[in-house]
């Protein structure tokens, strides 16, 4: 390969193989790996001429001026930490081809571009996802500072303790800046499966996590006729096909049940209880509303009819992100002058650009992956799907006036 | 209450202190407890003017000749032991409801009574049903002998290490009996249900254990399209609903899936697989076959539609056991003379019946418990229920030719 990816490819080879631990992929935040994997990249951005800094936390910024280094910047740029024996692609690829496309480009852009590289997305050590990206638009608050690691240390005892030195500080005020582009790896099968390289993102989607019990009464299998029973995991499994049937209905809407557990639990008794996971994720704030009021109140007429009853308790909900559809539009653009088309889509998955938004505009790029697969030691990208990213995200840079 | 069943009463609350453990009925094969217990029961046989024989396993006999002691004999009966933390009724009222039926008969019957008090019905020591009920028709074969206990003690060296001495051997040959019936609680709620005190059993129903696994695809749920998923949750929870429906469109079939497990089962991924039990009973051969077959049928269908594996595997399969038509007859007579009237049923749970069939047939009468509940410090048949179904025993016994 010769094209402006092939460096790309070979900084994720080497990133690939800063760990925390031995044979696997495991980079956390403010671990050693992550240390050690963002001297490597502060010195790949002093190479492109930028002035370098690396916050108290490890998130990096490479800073080109421009001519006018007055304008809002664009920011460009991806998450530097891992998951548990992760994938090489998953965030460092945001990272490498931001400074590829910056090293294909000839000559100054016209305006600054700050190149990020967040220090926490996966949220392995804190469960807490996007402590880095939240981090650019003020410190955390206390409630977040004082999230405990299983050993139980704070966030802010960590930042104190083990915060790398001589950091700066690095923050932007909202509608300071021109706007954020991400490359990511598509972490689906969507790409594949349509035989296309790249896509651009329209939207992150909106996820409610919730955990529904279904309860009846537990009963003898053999003694209870059909007709006396109060089963909660027959409820349950009409819970998992009408959450299915919802989202067929309704795309782009995602529902997943992805854990369900029936009590007793044994050959011989029928169900008393059944508690399930409910996964629900749409582009859209008001159809991610109303789409979930529709199976609450589906599941309700279930557990009425079979004479049981439904907890229906929401865990988490984090409303949709949509991207900047000029931004989007520009980026498709550049797309389209690269591999002919260009597919627009949903993120089901969260990403930094989530947090980036408080401060701006965002955009994303989705780059081909094997399989679907992520959060995984095969994860993968080609070469040439990496390389028509990095062409892609040149020509939309000089593309913006 | 003064009627014949008030000894049965007292019995059953003398019984249930009889326990292996201290502040809970437990009462197994072969333990101190149920050696205790079997010495009370003699000895009450010996009250009624009882020839009293006991074999190495515990099992009882007693043993009252009647004028024609050459005439195949009736046996009467249940099981002496328990589950662990048991109520006092499931077994123990066979026992004592024979005796005091027999007690409130003035004058011989014309043909021998044998009272039988099983040695183990409910496998909890080794896992494997009717030990005591199964060795009346000869020596338990060699496959049987060589199970194990959880300390590796096999059931030849329990009983030759810790069998009871001065044991005798009860055995009977095929077609020897002139029949064997066994009163029991209904461990259901049919009877609740229909607020009726007793009713005869038809037929013990056949049963037969499955474990399925639907395998498909495990994605990520917020970035697989529902139309690219192959959620073997999703196919699993159809086979659930289809089991149900299966069971009430046909009765008296009975289909429970009371385990469920899908894999890897965390929230956010859509499930590569899923196990689940099939517990399916019918107290006919032929229907049980058919039907089961269709649900085959059905399930691989679900499986071929959603791009899914399915692995249907049988575990355990005991053919049904149905109760003689005369002595049944005979049974519903008597329980119509005392009560105005009497439903059949089937029993879904096996009894030891099931073994004594192989040397005669077969009648139970069942009596009412309380919310269908067995197997249960709480389980309860009230006096008046008991007192009646000794009633019907005797009646029926007085009927007898």
């Amino acid at each position: 390969m010769t094209g402006p990816g092939k460096r790309a490819v070979e900084r994720l080879d080497l990133l690939g193989g800063i760990s925390d631990e031995p044979g696997r992929l495991t980079r956390t935040f403010l671990s050693p790996a992550s240390c050690i994997a963002g001297e490597q990249v502060m010195a790949w951005m002093r190479e492109l001429g930028m002035a370098v800094d690396r916050a108290r936390d490890g998130t990096l910024r490479g800073i080109l001026p421009g001519p006018n280094s007055d304008a809002p910047p664009l920011l460009l740029g991806s998450h530097l930490d891992t998951v548990i024996d992760a994938g090489r692609f998953d965030g460092a690829l945001g990272i490498v081809a931001a400074l590829a496309a910056l090293e294909s480009i000839d000559g100054p852009l016209h305006f600054p571009v700050h190149v990020l590289a967040f220090s926490d997305e996966e949220g392995v050590r804190f469960h807490t996802t996007y402590l880095g990206s939240r981090s650019i638009s003020g410190p955390l608050d206390a409630r977040t500072l004082a999230i405990r690691d299983s050993s139980g240390v704070s966030i802010a005892e960590a930042l104190e303790n083990e915060g790398f030195t001589g950091s700066a500080d690095i923050h932007y005020e909202p509608r300071s800046i021109r706007g954020y582009v991400e490359v990511h790896i598509e972490q689906g099968r969507v790409l594949e499966e349509a035989g296309e390289p790249v896509a651009v993102v329209t939207a992150i989607a909106g996820q409610s996590r919730l955990s529904l019990t279904f309860t009846g009464r537990t009963d003898h299998a053999g003694t209870t006729p059909m007709t006396l029973r109060r089963d909660a995991l027959a409820g349950a499994a009409e819970c998992v096909l009408h959450a299915e049937s919802l989202a067929r209905a309704n795309p782009p809407l995602v529902a997943t049940v992805g854990m369900l557990h029936p009590t007793p639990g044994v050959s011989n008794s029928i169900p008393g209880s059944a508690t399930l996971s409910l996964d629900f994720r749409h582009p859209e704030s008001v159809a991610h509303r109303t789409l979930l009021a529709q199976l609450h109140d589906t599941c309700t007429q279930v557990a009425q009819r079979r004479g049981l009853t439904l907890d229906w308790s929401v865990i988490q909900e984090n409303g949709p992100v949509p991207c900047h559809a000029i931004l989007t539009r520009q980026l498709a653009t550049a797309a389209v002058a690269e591999t002919g088309s260009c597919r627009e889509m949903i993120s089901g998955a969260g990403h930094d650009g989530v947090a980036v938004s408080t401060v701006g505009p965002i955009a994303m790029l989705f780059v081909r992956c094997r399989d679907g697969l992520s959060h995984h030691p095969d994860e993968f990208a080609s070469p040439e799907d990496i390389d028509t990213a990095v062409r892609v995200l040149a020509r939309f840079l000089k593309s913006l006036a």
